[in-house]
């Protein structure tokens, strides 16, 4: 079943205003929410707007939160996001980074206190109009194991780098530090289908194929899989994420952030407040002038885009490539939704008399 | 054949400085390559130092550079390292970023014109002692291909980060961002062993397993080894390395990186100037007490550590400990070399009257 975006952002945007999220707020969150639909995320977009509204009746998210800054440099705050929704947090850090940035050339600011942020890459995204490079990065609850830990210990914490370019559309990054995200997982259990070897292990810690592996107590693997293919590397670059974010800002950090559903319980000895992120602005001509940047983009892009493939393979693709393309497909066709998606969507619809 | 590291730091030192290089940049240049020995980066340290020589009679290498500032803002900067050793401008760009850092909280430099750097994680490091996280990236001559394309467009274009603790050492990630460096091939060769899959792939761009198939004509591959373990996400991490460290800067990126090797000659069609490099610095205590970081950082440090392990391994690694443990352990009983490095070493003593 295909819906229109203007459907979705509009029931997204209804309801959160009807449950008491201010106007222009609930508009930030339906944007974000929606950017993920449209570019094929559908683990992180209207599929979560019945766990946000769980964590909401629980008591865990504050829909009208006081977000604050509550130490800075010229180059760099921490914003205490009050348990607002990570998809109002969000936008409002990385305002701050680039606001930081048009003063002093970048911006750097880590976030605590704060809720699930929705795709990485919408943030990031945010710098490109003002010819910035945009980073975001988030902690999330923990489902992988370290390279030789049984234990989960980090979340799939993603990595979303924007750079602008000229005639060429930006080159967008945007991906968990694992070897697979958790929605590529459901994907396969839906299929009844195994999952690729390096993806998973069983909770003894021994690599499993199983889709359910992780339901079933066991972890994601980090970017690499194994030690021989270098998860050592994900591990770390999952780490380095889990520090920027937390440590860095006061948040939870590893074992302690709290789960995203909300039938589970926060640990009840936090080493902070809330999930953490992260949020990175560089002006382009803090660097270079502008133009002279964005043109050798265009350059940096072309020439990788027209290289010569491997057998099998049509094009070689810029990150951020299939997304684009998904985007503007969706916006076309409109957004396809699972099912159970669909029955959530209705339930919230009747629950608060918001017309779906 | 162990040698110490005295003999192999003086021996490096008073070689560059024989040949040019100012005292005091020798002897920094001798700290960074043997950095790579202590730690076990071998292919990074002394075993380069002839290499490094053939680029200055080559003409390549600048032995008396004139590293200067061309453009920047409070928080950024970009430097010309007049085709200066890399083991040279690079620290001089961490100590510009840092002093940025001091003053407004981060400091963010890009590097063109330079050349091999020595390892990333020596750059990193120096901000530890400032309490400062510290970032170092590199791009380097093509060996590496995006994921379905055949041909080299990257290098291995290596990430460290640095981030200090209290009790605990630091947190100390220093990777290339391919499936495996280059230097484990070097070592498979020589043992005649095959290489695991998912490392390399033959000059047709299919997977292959020979230890020589990089050079044969093939290509490294990006972490995550193929498209379903997510190379294209080892793709898009080597494309930010290259982009920040040389569209920024204006060095040269991508497929035309000039070779570190001295036989094979720059593209005649360059794109900028030299190699490129990135480096950041955050002041810990421009985003919370640095105290109280450090102590959280210890938290994190011993979680990760004392986690359960999976079958068959001892012990949850933190970055760096296996580069602490060795460089202890080679502080004390010496450096071992390759009977060709010894050789080497042994023919740039005679042929510049340096004792070895």
């Amino acid at each position: 079943m295909n819906y229109t975006f203007e459907q979705l952002h509009s029931f997204t945007l209804r309801l959160l205003h009807k449950i008491g999220c201010p106007e222009d707020q609930a508009k930030t969150a339906a944007d974000v929410l929606l950017s993920a639909d449209l570019r094929g995320v559908d683990s992180h977009g209207v599929a979560r707007l019945s766990g946000y509204v769980r964590l909401w009746e629980k008591g865990r998210i504050n829909l009208t939160p006081d977000i604050k800054i509550v130490h800075e440099t010229p180059s760099t705050a921490v914003i205490d996001g009050d348990a607002g929704l990570g998809l109002i947090v969000a936008p409002y850090a990385m305002e701050v980074a680039m606001a930081k940035a048009e003063k002093v050339g970048t911006g750097w600011v880590s976030v605590k206190n704060s809720n699930h942020y929705g795709i990485a890459g919408y943030h990031a995204m945010m710098a490109l109009e003002k010819d910035m490079i945009g980073l975001s990065l988030t902690n999330a609850s923990p489902l992988v194991s370290p390279t030789f830990s049984k234990e989960r210990l980090l979340g799939t914490n993603p990595i979303s780098v924007a750079i602008p370019a000229n005639q060429e559309p930006p080159f967008v990054a945007d991906m968990a530090t694992t070897t697979a995200a958790n929605g590529k997982l459901e994907i396969l259990q839906r299929k009844g289908e195994d999952a690729p070897e390096g993806w998973i292990q069983d909770k003894s810690g021994k690599p499993t194929q199983s889709p359910t592996g992780v339901k079933d107590g066991g972890a994601l693997l980090p970017l690499g899989g194994d030690r021989i293919h270098g998860s050592h590397k994900g591990y770390a670059l999952g780490s380095i994420v889990d520090i920027f974010s937390a440590v860095l800002s006061g948040a939870n950090y590893g074992p302690w952030v709290p789960p995203f559903v909300a039938f589970l319980d926060p640990d009840p000895n936090p080493v902070g407040e809330g999930i953490g992120h992260f949020f990175g602005a560089m002006r382009v001509d803090a660097f270079r002038p502008a133009d002279e940047f964005k043109s050798h983009m265009d350059n940096w892009i072309k020439r990788f885009r027209e290289s010569e493939t491997t057998p099998g393979n049509e094009k070689v693709l810029i990150p951020g490539d299939p997304e684009r393309i998904l985007e503007a497909e969706r916006m076309e066709n409109g957004i396809p939704l699972l099912e159970p998606v669909v029955q959530d969507l209705k339930e919230l619809s009747e629950r608060f008399g918001v017309e779906f």
